[in-house]
């Protein structure tokens, strides 16, 4: 049994005002935890079940933290944000992502309130190397757990994601996602871009939309209203990238 | 309040041996819903809150349902199998997908068992053209709720969706989607086609390996492991339909 501090702590996290006042989060999953240990991340301690210990002794044994405790199967499912828990949960420091950089591309989302999207989010951008992700005002907490856990790790390799109103992306060339555009294609010319994505539900915001310099969309050969904003992402980065 | 027999089928719709049992299935949504009577799908009976119907009347006057109800949001909240309901919730026979098209390009599925992806699959196929979606032994049911919503409709665009074994699509050609792949083309000559995706954890079975015809992957600009099976689809399915 973890002590009741403890339990408390993993408690509150699943709120995003005891993550800020904690400085802390939780992972969840075999692939996130492995990344993280890959990345030398400090963690407060790691709990998990016997099951899952006799069944992933290779990442057990990889575990480098003082403070680690076996838990039974009914104590995780209420230490779990999880309906499904994988039967292993770490408590980590928020990532120091430092300083915005103002070289690269980014992405730009624009009230994507979806846990499991903006993880596929944050996945999908970091395979196409673009490791800064800027989130307009009513986003959902990248560090929500249901995000950590669809990201796969992949938090570990961005180099930056934070708030940040778009009128400071004022350097870049702004290209929103739309599934109306007749422009499929990225212009070589630009060299320095930030992709928009709107929200699942409404798209781009009336304001957001006042900064676009152009649109760029992914032509539909079937049916449907839309693409999943993950899908389309990816899509849409990987003819920007290529 | 709806009957107890309605209450008692909705309930039982939760699970997949009472879907086919009583040939129905649930859908919720308000896109889901749309799609539905847009194409002209005969409900057994429309159930939703108030507070739908003065949000959406547009969707409530379309509706073309003998047995419709208003429920409270407490009697919604025990119906419905999400969640977070959307405040509507329909009760329709199975599509009849009649003959499987040995003709048209498909998708195999590989023991896919994420419900939402199941969804973001059948949505993304569609999307591209793809309207045949063949399963393994072993992948979620095509009907569970989680994925019909995540579908948002594309069910009722689908040509055909149900289990067969890989053996049976010999005059195909098997491309198996693998992110070590060489392979990052369609090859123009190829004019029928089987793309073969593999589950999220353990990739394409050592069975399914033995059928394959070729590979196809994505370049790796950035990092991580592996890309989500929708966007991964979904990058392909854009690659190899245009």
């Amino acid at each position: 049994m973890i002590s009741a501090n403890s339990d408390k702590l993993v408690r509150s996290l699943h709120q995003k005002k005891y993550r800020i006042k904690n400085n802390k989060f939780i992972l969840e999953g075999i692939r996130t935890i492995d990344c993280a240990i890959n990345n030398a991340t400090s963690f407060s301690f790691i709990i998990y079940t016997k099951r899952f210990s006799n069944q992933n002794p290779e990442l057990i044994s990889k575990i480098n933290c003082k403070s680690t405790e076996i838990v039974s199967e009914m104590e995780m499912g209420k230490l779990s944000p999880s309906k499904s828990p994988s039967g292993i949960l770490a408590i980590a420091n928020m990532i120091d992502y430092g300083q915005f950089n103002n070289d690269s591309n980014v992405v730009f989302l624009d009230e994507i309130s979806d846990p499991g999207n903006m993880g596929t989010i944050i996945r999908t951008a970091v395979w196409f190397g673009i490791y800064q992700i800027v989130l307009s005002p009513g986003c959902i907490d990248p560090y929500n757990p249901k995000v950590v856990r669809s990201a796969m790790g992949s938090h570990f390799s961005l180099g930056w994601i934070g708030e940040k109103e778009i009128s400071s992306l004022n350097n870049y060339v702004l290209i929103g996602a739309d599934q109306n555009s007749k422009n499929k294609q990225l212009d070589k010319l630009i060299d320095k871009w930030a992709l928009v994505m709107g929200s699942e539900s409404h798209g781009i915001s009336k304001n957001t939309r006042l900064y676009l310099d152009q649109t760029i969309g992914i032509t539909k050969i079937g049916a449907g209203e839309s693409l999943n904003i993950g899908v389309a992402m990816g899509i849409l980065l990987h003819k920007m990238t290529k």
